[in-house]
């Protein structure tokens, strides 16, 4: 069995323990889970396990960045920089909340948790969290220039832009999860219907922008 | 000596102690201040500060619920139910980002830090977070609602409202405390400036909505 356990090469194998792991901190959250556990429902060896990832902070650890990993991803392939900045803004916030409605619980785990463990959790997070700024920026930057190479807002108003969306998407992302009986499209609909109502207030002089 | 400190109410001698105690953790950090350093910033003895607030894990809880209490105050006050909505957005997210500015050393340890220090304190920013997402729905709510008692949007999309300011402004925050150069009201010229230039793009036809 270790045998065949070594002809998968080294990416495939660590990513089944971590798909594994993903499950097993999600089902029994950080402190429960065991490393005996992960390597279960890996088909995997202890002691392969630990070859591989080292302890069961390192496991957790690679479960963050790879979940991160995911998510980004996900919103790059949702997002394209030749559409209108506004059909971006809501293709990421619909892919963003399905992934966190699909993942509701290693969400939960990954991110709602991990955040406030302290070291070296914490840290990991924070990192995760400055990719997702990177990569959302970059994302705003090329959604606000036109075909032309003009720009739409500075560059510096583009990452003001990008914060907005984060702190917006991580603040409803909390909401979602607390309700339930919303769906991630339905929640879309509410935030672009608001978008309409402030535009509307706007342009029929109800709202006063100072 | 002891006397004479005795003679102060109990809450006016909590708040010295707390003051005293925000000004050494936002200099020193939580792990390097001591309860001694604490006594001597607020001119009480070591044992009286035990004697109050039992250990320097409760003095830091008490900071963190104390500065909560302040940035809620703030906003409070600065935003008027019966003013436009969107005025009172303007209004809240400018004092809340002056309140950053001027307390960026103690926002800097009692709310960046201490949401990633693991428990208890990681529940105390969680709980201060929810006594402002109450609060600032409660704003929205009042603040959506028109003279005749008629609502511009549902309660529920007043709440999502409120988690969108909450996130963009806790987002907005991190950045306005990366970038020293830009100033709270500036920043808030700049939200307010990206709000017109997506009015003017759905109005004029070049933005789309879905």
């Amino acid at each position: 069995m270790a045998t065949k356990q070594q002809r998968l090469p080294r990416e495939v194998r660590e990513r089944q323990m971590i798909d594994a792991a993903v499950r097993v901190f999600s089902h029994s959250g950080y402190h429960t889970a065991s490393v005996e556990e992960i390597a279960e429902e890996a088909g995997i060896s202890k002691p392969m396990v630990y070859i591989y990832l080292g302890s069961k902070e390192r496991l957790f650890t690679a479960c963050i960045h790879r979940e991160a990993d995911r998510v980004v991803e996900a919103v790059r392939a949702a997002v394209h920089p030749d559409e209108p900045p506004e059909l971006g803004l809501w293709s990421g916030l619909r892919v963003f909340f399905r992934f966190v409605a699909d993942n509701r619980d290693s969400w939960a785990v990954l991110y709602q948790h991990a955040r406030t463990q302290g070291e070296p959790f914490a840290q990991e997070v924070s990192a995760a969290r400055c990719r997702v700024i990177e990569e959302v920026t970059r994302l705003v930057v090329a959604g606000t220039r036109l075909p032309g190479g003009e720009r739409i807002v500075t560059e510096r108003d583009a990452e003001i832009l990008a914060r907005i969306a984060i702190g917006a998407a991580d603040s409803l992302s909390d909401w979602l999860l607390e309700h339930p009986e919303e769906s991630p499209d339905s929640l879309v609909d509410r935030v672009t219907n608001l978008a309409l109502v402030g535009v509307e207030r706007y342009t029929t002089g109800d709202a006063q922008p100072f």
